[in-house]
């Protein structure tokens, strides 16, 4: 099949059922994301709750909020992950950020703060990409910029708690070389052009570079594309945490990592955090606006929700103590179920507000002092990570104590 | 454009135009390859009798005998690099070699001897980049075997006498990352997939791999892609001798070096050297018989030479006498026009055997001479080259006298 046969085959799917695109750059629906047509179609499994008591069983552990929330709601051989642990088999975790952006916003932590719970649970080693070269290639910005946006976002995530004895950071522009490039060029030779359009939609105006970055993404998946970390266990399981968009990079992975003597990696995928004004997709960067930052003031925070959060509560105070809020299109009530963990509050206001008797003022007012801490607390933890930190976390070295 | 319309109009001009063939891959012809139209196709130019003058007269040597024989017939910008050498700037050659087989024949040596010449009367650095990820991508090879033949030809290219004070080889296995990558990313922005499969030809079938690897050539032609040579030098032109069918890499990197703020490169280009059994193409590796090998005996290059190398010779010496040979198909008058360095016995070969007073066999005789000596001398070179040696030649290091 031509690429152009192909990638016309993938447009006239488009044009058939057009409600929903995601891909790695670019979510967008008509109306709310259908997560279950996504799990259909991407050919990932639900985590269901047989597997989340699983889990708790054998950490002896509440799962974290984002478990028992539903915010990571599909995976691909987690179970075996399970396995490995429950058999005292070692395994790492991998995930990553593409540093288009200085500030965060509170989409983009979500995987670190589940990774850190992860981390803290398994007690395993961690790796994450900073895919600058990624951002050079999609984004109008020259290779320094990315460079600088990296190591800024670096520090973001330090904050969220990682331990410098397990966790190795890198940027593909500092790192790529060696065994990462000879793994780079395992995967490329095991994807044809056709197939990479079939993935990831690539046209012929797209440059060459766009079309040498899967395997870039791929490779982290593998033990030996860090020897300093990992060698001798090349047969080390990966387990990847990530939101659900960046399914068919591992999908690629999945399918050249037999073919290479790798395991396929195992993943566990988060849905999109909404935006202030209604969840039909992630939040966008353009409009400031759309997204609570780690570095807005508590006054913009309080700003940003009682202007822009979309509200699920009714037109007047006599309609909403009679029909009660929709919680399903609420977006505070949503924001508090991914940040709130006190689970028999969060019942509570879903309960009296969706029954009219508290209203949207009084939970907005609940997000914003959850919000204002969280952000506050990143704040903080951010001021405090140091160059020398960055560093550190940075430095391609072994680490000696990963496992314990 | 789509990339199948791109290919399509490429295969219509083949199909058009089918009598030669001539990319990186492949080089093939109906009868002799037709140099000019080459010359046309690509948009380089001739190089002529007076730009050879301009470099005798610059260098006060005698021009090399594949410029004296027009070996190297065929330019770009060679014009500019005599000019900055006449106002006593400064440039680098690059050159390289994809390491495929163990044993180089006689057509591998020539960019290698002609190379060498240039470094010798310009007393300027050069870079040599072995490309094992490029023969991964296209041979059914592992990386560790490409890397393996890397090696071993990097000893038959030290073996051709480069001054090592001035001389970095490197393999893309081993040097690909830092600077060179994000060159590599730099140059992949700038080309689209479309402009892609113009140059190169590539399927929507061929993988990723190759797709990817067009960059990686076209890189050792920016200073900044060496920081431990080339540091603050990032203005220096750079000239390279290469075999005509590597320009489509060139005519890339020409296109974009001015968009990142580089000189475009500079190229001088040969010729191929004749298979044994006539002139239609690059000799192959798939058929022993069709090329002398530096590793051949000297039983072997007189048995080749005598039962293989294809005649411009009469079948009768009667008619032979009355004739004379025909030294447009003669590969024994080629090969002498390749490597016996003294252009009177050549005038007088080409005369005695051209208007039949010389024999076939004499021609022969002579021509294994030729190539026996040269081969002995190539053989005990690379025979004193140490596995040390090669580790120096390779080793990521500054040039301090690169220039003096």
């Amino acid at each position: 099949m031509t690429a152009t046969t192909e990638s016309e085959k993938k447009k006239r799917e488009e044009e058939e059922e057009p409600e929903q695109v995601v891909n790695p750059w670019e979510v967008s629906a008509k109306g709310k994301i259908d997560y279950d047509k996504l799990i259909d179609r991407f050919g990932c499994q639900k985590l269901d709750e047989a597997l989340i008591s699983r889990l708790e069983q054998l950490t002896s552990r509440t799962p974290h909020v984002f478990l028992r929330r539903g915010v990571f709601f599909a995976h691909r051989d987690f179970a075996e992950i399970l396995d490995a642990y429950e058999r005292g088999d070692k395994f790492y975790l991998y995930t990553g950020r593409g540093p288009s952006s200085e500030a965060l916003h509170l989409g983009h932590l979500i995987p670190f703060m589940f990774t850190k719970y992860l981390q803290d649970v398994f007690k395993v080693p961690l790796v994450i990409q900073l895919t600058d070269d990624e951002k050079f290639f999609w984004k109008n910005l020259t290779i320094e910029e990315c460079r600088r946006l990296a190591r800024e976002n670096a520090k973001d995530i330090i904050a969220c708690g990682f331990d410098i004895s397990k966790t190795f950071i890198f940027s593909d522009f500092n790192y790529v070389g060696g065994s990462f490039y000879k793994n780079m060029c395992e995967v490329g030779k095991r994807v044809t052009y056709n197939q990479a359009v079939g993935i990831f939609g690539f046209a012929g105006e797209d440059h060459i570079g766009k079309v040498s970055f899967p395997p870039v993404q791929a490779v982290p998946s593998f033990p030996s594309s860090f020897p300093h970390l990992f060698s001798g266990k090349e047969n080390l399981p990966c387990l990847i945490p990530c939101a659900i968009d960046q399914d068919p990079y591992f999908r690629m992975t999945r399918d050249v990592a037999p073919k290479m003597g790798f395991h396929k990696p195992a993943l566990i995928e988060s849905l999109f955090f909404p935006a202030l004004q209604g969840e039909t997709g992630k939040m966008s960067a353009s409009d400031p606006n759309s997204a609570i930052y780690v570095t807005d003031s508590a006054k913009d925070i309080k700003n940003k929700v009682n202007k822009h959060a979309f509200s699920g509560g009714q037109d007047s105070i006599e309609k909403h103590r009679q029909l009660g809020a929709n919680l399903e299109v609420d977006i505070p009530v949503k924001y508090l179920t991914f940040f709130l963990e006190d689970d028999d509050e969060l019942e509570h206001i879903k309960k009296e507000y969706g029954e009219g008797r508290m209203l949207t003022g009084e939970v907005k007012q609940r997000l914003v002092q959850v919000l204002t801490e969280l952000v506050e607390r990143h704040r903080r933890a951010r001021a405090s990570v140091t160059e020398e930190m960055v560093d550190a976390f940075m430095a391609i070295r072994p680490l000696p104590h990963m496992f314990s």
